[in-house]
């Protein structure tokens, strides 16, 4: 047993920038989905904030989170539940994507927390196995020093909503470096990454220290990194731990991922594929196959009868929900809003709420 | 032309009693559907007042509202709506099925608007066509001091949900002596009836003069006849019109159908066959085919917004309800509840209520 200076120092950086329109109703810019419970009396944000909290084979120090301003309110509400206090909420004036978090959080952890490591994770993804989840945070520690380590699922389907990862040669047990990214794939090619093994999914979770994301972004993205820098610097930390990016400088800074900008670029990105029981909860047929199921294969909740029903989301957030004789159909319904729709037409529940909005 | 005086008087009797739990979430125990708008911006009871109202070739005097206890207020203020002020507000303290309310009638309209001839009509049908209707009426009234006179409406396709009236030989033009009530028709039954001709819906409207209803009553139904003249003795009229039955008395009183009771005993039943755009409104999916429709086949109110779907009802007394890629299915929305069923299963929406109560 390490004592327990040895262990890794891992700040949770908590990116809660999603405005999951898929998920409408229940789901809506004032209160997006990460602020929702789906799968637990937790909203996915408590979820996340706890399972990155505590001591283990890694030690959790009190989180960063990122998100927009308008949310500041939902954050610390949700957080004061948990009992979890960040070191610091960040709040984006505008969106711009992950790679300016990624420069943010490695500043914000070398300033707060010096000689910790960054685990840039977002607030609205599922990990059912906490454990596992720990354990590959630690063996990925190992190597993040000089390495950009990202978190490869073991694939259990061809799914095509998802980057795949090729794992390269072993840079210690289960870690690998990263032969090569994959965009979302056809179905055909999915089938082809499984059958030849060595891909994983991309969970976009990165585990870094703040010295190397800074020197690689410098190389592939300075304007990403000077910009994010500048509005940083130009934010002071409120006495309540927020920190408001100047919305000028903010605004100025290019948006792109953290994938495109540094990871498909460095030399020193590093997987630890492992099957920790993600999933990103993307859709409501998403939400679906997450179960749990009763015996006709639905996933029922809140004040919901069903019945000769097979292969349905049935999901109320108030109203008494009552449906006969459906078939893989989602139904989900709130006091302001329902959606009714075919289970494999799910990801078009956003084109749905645009078209509401433009009328 | 003839003059005011030789024109029939006729007192509209609207029994108000139906709870619509086919309707259910819109219709409910405290708001059945004839206190809800289906077919324009008026309820069904004021349309149903509105097209006995007025005068022409019929001269409706002041209508008598019979209706549960519980919904005197709604009565009140729908009607206050209209401008109809009743004659009489008759409560029912238990529901007795139409007999007792035929016998009621027929005493009432003889106490306060004496030769003046009794329409029984449901709060809850549809009519569109007004004026083929009271040209219906002053057909009927030709014949009903010693006719009861049901009218009959012409098939527009073989309707299992409905009770058929075979017509027998001419009383006069347009006016025939019943020769038999048919029993709501298996399909194979129903196509013969429209194939040979001669039958036509009951619509469960009647015309009589009290005198006739009382003595044929008598004959076929003295135990009715009797519970329900004591009920209304032992009730006298308040100020503002109400009768509100003797609890114990009305209770006492026989439950049946002036169909059972009276129509299918007396010799003096007689048919006015006709087509004025007549309908029960008795399901969701009754209500998807009266339209109107848009190009994909839907009925849609309220604040909906259907993409690629069709036949479908998409009806919101409320919250927005937005659907995709959905076929042949009903879909109700109010604050309250929600129901989903395929529009071939519609009647069961009452078994739906009935498992939820039951929970």
């Amino acid at each position: 047993m390490t004592n327990r200076e040895e262990r890794p120092r891992v700040v949770p950086v908590i990116m809660s920038g999603g405005s999951g329109t898929r998920l409408w109703p229940l789901s809506t810019p004032e209160r997006p989905k990460q602020f929702h419970a789906f799968n637990s009396d937790a909203s996915m944000i408590q979820e996340t904030a706890r399972r990155t909290s505590g001591e283990g084979p890694v030690d959790f120090l009190p989180p960063i989170i990122v998100c927009a301003g308008r949310h500041r309110g939902l954050v610390t509400e949700h957080m004061r539940e948990t009992g979890i206090e960040p070191s610091a909420v960040v709040l984006e004036p505008v969106p711009r994507n992950t790679a300016p978090v990624a420069a943010i959080a490695a500043e914000l952890v070398a300033r707060l927390h010096p000689g910790a490591l960054a685990l840039l994770v977002a607030a609205d993804h599922v990990i059912a196995d906490r454990d596992g989840f720990v354990a590959a945070i630690a063996r990925a520690a190992g190597i993040a020093r000089d390495h950009i380590v990202t978190f490869g699922i073991t694939p259990s389907r061809p799914e095509t909503g998802y980057g795949y990862i090729q794992q390269g040669e072993a840079l210690a047990p289960g870690v690998f470096r990263v032969a090569r990214f994959a965009e979302k794939p056809k179905s055909e090619v999915a089938q082809a990454y499984l059958a030849e093994g060595g891909y994983s999914w991309n969970a976009g979770i990165f585990l870094f220290s703040p010295d190397t994301m800074l020197a690689e972004m410098a190389q592939s993205r300075p304007d990403i990194l000077e910009a994010a820098h500048d509005a940083l610097a130009a934010s002071p930390q409120d006495a309540d731990g927020t920190i408001a990016l100047d919305p000028a400088l903010f605004a100025a800074c290019p948006s792109d991922s953290v994938d495109y900008a540094v990871m498909e670029q460095t030399r020193l990105a590093a997987v630890v594929p492992g099957d920790f029981g993600w999933a990103d909860v993307g859709s409501w047929s998403e939400l679906w196959r997450l179960g749990p199921h009763d015996e006709g294969s639905n996933r029922l909740r809140g004040d919901v009868l069903a019945i000769d029903t097979k292969g349905s989301l049935i999901w109320s957030d108030g109203p008494t929900l009552a449906v006969l004789g459906l078939e893989d159909l989602i139904v989900v319904a709130t006091g302001d809003a329902v959606i009714v729709a075919p289970k494999h037409r799910a990801q078009e529940v956003k084109d749905l709420l645009e078209k509401l909005r433009s009328r």
